[in-house]
């Protein structure tokens, strides 16, 4: 693998985000799991800690900070939270991150209806943190189609993940973290093109109900 | 396969449109092609009977006229024209369209930057589509993330049909039609979710750019 990236995890504690860290930590990479509070990150650590060991590993470096301070500590920012707490969350972090580049994961999902694709007046949230952040950070737009039960059970993957952004370089490292999950990264232009992957989402989670499993996608046709 | 249905295809004399209109006649669907001229509809019906002709079929049931007369005279009509005449072609054939399925294929891009999600203030082409035509009409998206060079050549195709609309039974109807065609289709959520698939259809053409192929997409995890 490529050198051991130091990662950041805001809201890691939940079911996305524990799922990435655990797959991350598997990979070798170290994990910041960041929390409004510190106590909720350090049960979310210990968890991943055992976790991360039961498959084989060894070494597990995984720690915990409020999101603040893990996103001022880490090489790489991730954002997994609800879309209700997005903008309050990069306001917080907004100088920890300049920098830097931010992957973020969230899905703007209107509840109760979130089977219904209702995207932000600015077109999606992906466009929201590169606003609010401004141009010195790197948003990057990513794992937002990949159900959180799948990531966190260490199992082969069937969702490639489609990875917005843009800046080339930028989308090119996350794909490098997407390989190290454990599943394919693709360019998938702009960050204006998180709206696709983002109402996607809504559109998975109908699915989901319709046919009762969990869906996801994958990119075909790649060979011609 | 299921009683044998007139589909209008209005636009019918660009790619996609034909595309499908082949594969329905090879079905055993009657096909209308409709376009703005009728002209050009009877050249590309003239066309089509040969393809269809060609792949071993001997009775192909294709007719021309210009769009109005097409959408009045078929049980199902289709639209696949650019989304420049989007709006235009729907105030054309509004009254001719009552109490049937219409099925949109647009997909809203704004060149040049097809490669970028632009969605329009409605929220997607469908949206627009079923506000125009009013709820006398069940509008259904389907078919915007398939390929026309694919469609076209008639071989097996590895792309999913996400089916949206408000109306459950429509959207069945339609999943039915997309089999006749040779794909998989699902029942995708309210017209709404159009934006998603809309929006995916840039992001594969920045991934064929990306990556030199003609992509699509399929669903995974359904056996969960």
């Amino acid at each position: 693998m490529s050198e051991s990236k130091l990662i950041a995890i805001l809201g890691g504690t939940g079911n996305l985000g524990s799922g990435l860290a655990g797959r991350w930590l598997q990979a070798g990479h170290r994990v910041i799991i960041g929390s409004r509070t510190l106590d909720k990150a350090e049960q979310a650590a210990a968890a991943l800690t055992e976790v991360v060991k039961a498959r084989g590993v060894s070494s597990v470096a995984v720690s915990a900070r409020d999101n603040r301070a893990a996103a001022a500590e880490a090489d790489i920012v991730v954002l997994t939270v609800p879309f209700a707490h997005h903008a309050s969350t990069l306001e917080d972090v907004r100088d920890a991150v300049q920098g830097k580049i931010l992957i973020d994961v969230t899905v703007p999902l209107v509840p109760p209806k979130v089977a219904r694709v209702q995207l932000p007046e600015e077109g999606s949230a992906g466009q929201i943190a590169q606003q609010l952040l401004g141009e010195n950070v790197r948003v990057v737009s990513a794992f937002q189609n990949v159900a959180a039960a799948h990531l966190q059970d260490g199992s082969e993957l069937e969702c490639d993940v489609l990875v917005c952004g843009d800046n080339k370089e930028a989308r090119a490292e996350v794909i490098e973290l997407v390989e190290a999950a454990g599943l394919r990264g693709f360019h998938a232009g702009s960050i204006a093109n998180a709206a696709a992957v983002e109402a996607m989402t809504s559109l998975l989670i109908f699915i989901n109900k319709q046919y009762k499993c969990h869906s996801g996608i994958k990119i075909t046709g790649l060979e011609h």
